[in-house]
């Protein structure tokens, strides 16, 4: 990323002031200073309202017809479209929302979870650094009268020799060519042997080239999600990522999610479409990966994969046929190591993939390999582990034992089941605050672009806000009596207007329904439900979580203290939070770089506990009980419910 | 066989007696009886000197053109076609080789090594019954709601619960099959396990199969010769050989011992078509192996085979050039297990192929599995093991230690290099003895038919009844003051006119030459070197071996006292010589009934030390100290030595 040009933005009456990048927008720049500002057409700079006075320093941008110029000379501008191009003091006006004798209407301070990403560093600190599939150059002695032993006995004894690598597995595609490669390039070879999971079994060799090539390893992580696929090139010798990219899923064009997949595995070559379609996805990426970097397919030694339980299966060419039924019995959880040409991933015959096991048919490799990735499969600390997604899995627990289970949260975080939801794209409602006397907004969009909906980060943004100023009540309807012309009752009953349509990017009102909120509650409601039903089947309540680890792309958007607010995440200190990104991807790399992750996983999977939720008889009732803001039972949000309290007063 | 009735043949004068099967010619029957009578057709009836007279009983057939009407009124008779039909006395005329007031000239009894075979009894007392392939039949619990373990997961919990089968790993293969094959026959199946070899290690499931098919289990044993490849069909649950046989290794078209095949390998395309002359060898054998028993090929589960190095090299499509140059580095000793389809056996694609290791390359697997069969490998007794062939493999040691070494003996015992040596066949001369002052020899070939040649057996009687009689001398030569027509100068020298052309089936004389008995020396002597060497080499000397076990085909036929007159095998008392027929194929079988061996045979080749004769300095002054009859050095033989100064006197 490209380091602009930092500004000083002063708003007045007041001292609040930030630092920003030239170019900001002013109501971003007030965004960031805590203070809220009249914007409801998202920066689209036709509502009007946002009027400022920038009193010194320039701005660029922000001229609307609607000022005379006499404004503007006296420096007035909308807010949303003028941009920062030195250092600047502005004066909030009324129209923005400034309330006579105060500083405005304070916006809190969003807290996302800290990133946290393992480091390399440490693995070689911790001596665990030790990639799956490795590479040896050996000089063999040359056989003579006095040492004519076999040519693979030769190779196995400098092995143990020059490595200590013992117990070793020559196959017979390897011996086949042994005589030939040792002697191409005068008895100095490189062998690449894949370690076993198992410390006493023995490593397999995949590989034999004539000449040193050990300092060529290369792996591959890839993370098989529903939607989108994921790699990562990675240096085993350093372990450095080289590239990172992306695809969508091709099964997409089959259905956006598992069951309609499966249904569609179940037809007459259905199953081997829906294989072609997931591998022609990993290569797509693989092959992108590889563009970026002198890397040869040959170099790439190991693949390693996770996805979930139904991802696994088509790509391994299982039947995923009671995955989707009742009791739910995938045919394996545990997938063994196979050759990237076993399932059609285009890189060498001697590429070995590996795969992440899974618990059960709805808790997947893709967590599992968060739970690893995340290193939480280590910690004392009695931690949640969550995964937003349409499917929501969550993993509680510490490095003795691990509860997990999957909520079918619904699709409400990416937008899906919300009138006007959208996936986070341009136009999109990201950000936002609310007046609390007059009720109006400050949408703040992606891209600055005129409103043309709410993604899922924007939309919890709003609940919250509305839950907070007392718009809406516990049960998540608004209150009748709210003195605006925004609340109206609409179609499907009362909603919300946050934009009216000659504002809009869309020539229509965008409004949040009670039926939207409704929807957004189930969400949240079924995945706080997910969180104290394992809780309560392991003995143990909210008040024991010592921390928190986010994943998912959701996660990186998430408000901390507005998902607390709407009772989606429990009330624990946001700096106990923190986010890992995509958690499966990271677990994948982390299995490229050490082989100990395949042994602990073993151990793991048996300490890690499948609940099917819908078979647990509480999960109804706390899933009924989590039906509101933020909860039934308030002494679970004691923060939340103090601060809604004193704003009653 | 048929079992034939018996009859007692009494021979005049004396009362030497018999008991014979009807049908038996009179001069097997005085054979048997330990007496000698001149017939140097070698049963052809045409010599005419086999002259006897029916006294008392019935014969058929041995009437003679030569015979007056009066004579054979009188009961005369050729004793060579003369057939037994009744209980007869039979008496020695002059002619026959009967002195005045003798009994006729003696001949002593041929010792055969004592057939030693193993015990399935045996086995499965010790507890060792336990077949490296194997079938378990689970009828499995259905899924529910408080089991819905994946199915792979529920098939091993299965096998550990039902039958303690721990550690197993499942391939991707099965996997893909896995939901089908278990709800074919409403979760009952049948699994079959291949062991490990380390007991720390997984099992490998090589198939799986809906309903119960553990009653059906297979096995089939290979021993590749050069020459021939045998073949053994074993019911793994009864450990009983349900069919055996063999074929000419079809690889003999391109040359009859190794080294030619080798050489013949190295060409372009060479080694493919090698490969598929000994596979298509082993396939026809199998074939007619599973004609003769309502078998299927998928009922087949294992295949346990052995050869010596270059044939498993062939066989396995590893490339054999180093086993023929110096310093003979093969590219492997150990050969992993794989599926009978990997190398072209056509059985199914389930069957595991289970290949003998070999020590080096000139002692291949077919040795260590003699060594293993014959329970070499567990005897406290010092032990020599010993395969008579083109090459002969020599073993010596006990449970604590094994030496052992190739010697090339040449064709000799094969009847190569022997101006009339021929293969075992019909008029194959087989038995011989000579009468010690008429030096008239009797000559019984294979089949009753006119003489053609020698066989290994054959030759062996000969040159030891020649030594025994003072015909040849220690270094091998004929005493040149024979009084006796039959030894002549030849164009190669001396040689014996052993049958006359007239009398032969060849119409040329047949003889011996000091030519070939020098062949034969250098043969039994390479032998006798390599044993002494081998001895010599580890501290010891012939004197401290207590048993001696012989394997191959060779060994069957081997008179022991003759062996030791010439010094082919070393002076031990017959007792104590055990013959195993094909030891390689034994092995075999043997690995398909206990997984034990092929985890005492990695112990074992770790404890066997493979010597290069040709690399070992005394070698040469051991094989030219064996040059002699017995040896140079009588006091190894003191027996021998003993009866030839008796016989001086």
């Amino acid at each position: 990323m490209k380091h602009r040009t930092k500004h000083k933005v002063v708003f007045l009456p007041g001292t609040r002031q930030v630092e920003v990048e030239q170019g900001t927008t002013l109501i971003r720049a007030a965004r960031m200073a805590g203070l809220h500002i009249n914007a409801s057409c998202g920066g689209a700079g036709v509502c009007g309202k946002c009027r400022v006075e920038v009193e010194q320093g320039t701005v660029s941008e922000g001229v609307s017809e609607k000022f005379s110029t006499d404004e503007i000379a006296a420096g007035v501008r909308q807010a949303c479209t003028a941009k920062v191009a030195s250092d600047v003091a502005v004066r909030l006006l009324d129209t923005a929302g400034l309330k006579k004798g105060q500083l405005g209407v304070e916006v809190p301070e969003h807290h996302r979870a800290a990133m946290h990403s393992f480091d390399i560093t440490e693995l070689k600190r911790e001596g665990i650094f030790l990639p799956p599939v490795e590479k040896y150059f050996l000089e063999l002695p040359h056989p003579d009268h006095n040492d004519n032993q076999a040519d693979g006995s030769r190779v196995i004894r400098a092995l143990k020799e020059q490595y200590e690598e013992r117990h070793i597995h020559m196959g017979l595609g390897i011996l086949q060519r042994l005589r030939r490669v040792l002697r191409e390039d005068d008895f100095r070879v490189t062998v690449t042997l894949a370690r076993p999971v198992n410390k006493d079994a023995r490593s397999r060799m995949v590989n034999l080239q004539a000449g040193n090539w050990s300092h060529r390893n290369f792996g591959v992580a890839i993370d098989i999600g529903t939607t989108t696929v994921y790699g990562q090139l990675i240096n085993k010798l350093t372990g450095e990522v080289m590239a990172e990219g992306g695809a969508y899923n091709k099964q997409i064009s089959h259905g956006e999610d598992v069951i309609t997949r499966i249904i569609h595995a179940e037809q007459a070559e259905g199953q081997e479409l829906m294989q072609n379609l997931v591998v022609s996805t990993i290569n797509e990426v693989i092959e992108r990966l590889l563009k970026q970097h002198k890397v040869d397919r040959d170099e790439i030694t190991s693949v390693s994969l996770a996805g979930n339980t139904a991802m696994t299966h088509l790509l391994m060419k299982l039947e995923p046929h009671n995955i989707r039924r009742s009791p739910y019995v995938p045919v394996s959880t545990l997938f063994p190591p196979v050759r990237a040409s076993d399932i059609g991933i285009d890189i060498s015959y001697y590429t070995m993939v590996l795969a992440y096991p899974a618990i059960s048919s709805y808790v997947g490799g893709d967590i599992v390999a968060g739970v690893m990735g995340s290193s939480m499969y280590r910690t004392k600390k009695l931690t949640l582990y969550i995964d937003i997604g349409t499917n929501a899995e969550i993993v509680i627990g510490n490095r003795d034992w691990l509860a997990c289970a999957a909520c079918s949260a619904g699709p409400a975080f990416e937008g899906g089941g919300i009138l006007h939801g959208m996936r986070a794209a341009d136009g999109a409602i990201e950000d936002f605050s609310i007046d609390p006397e007059t009720l109006e907004p400050m949408n703040i969009t992606i891209g600055g672009k005129p409103a043309k909906g709410i993604c899922g980060s924007g939309l919890l943004l709003i609940i919250a806000a509305f839950f907070e100023n007392k718009v809406l009540d516990q049960r998540g309807r608004f209150y009748r009596n709210l003195d605006t012309w925004r609340l109206r009752e609409g179609r499907s009953g009362f909603e919300f207007v946050l934009v009216r349509a000659e504002e809009s990017g869309i020539e229509r009102d965008i409004v949040l329904t009670e039926v939207d909120i409704d929807n957004f509650i189930r969400a949240k409601g079924a995945i706080y439900a997910g969180i104290t039903t394992l809780l309560q089947e392991v003995g143990l309540s909210v008040a024991d979580l010592e921390q928190v680890i986010l994943a998912g792309a959701f996660g990186s958007y998430i408000d901390l203290d507005s998902a607390i607010t709407v009772g989606l995440l429990p009330e624990v200190d946001p700096k106990n939070i923190m986010y890992v990104g995509n958690g499966s991807l990271m677990g994948c790399r982390m299995n490229e770089l050490s082989n100990h992750i395949r042994r602990d996983v073993v151990d793991v999977i048996q300490k890690m506990t499948g609940f099917e939720l819908s078979e647990v008889p509480s999960y109804k009732d706390q899933y009924v009980a989590s039906l509101f803001l933020p909860h039934t039972d308030g002494s679970l949000f004691p923060k939340v419910m103090g601060r809604r309290r004193r704003l009653k007063e």
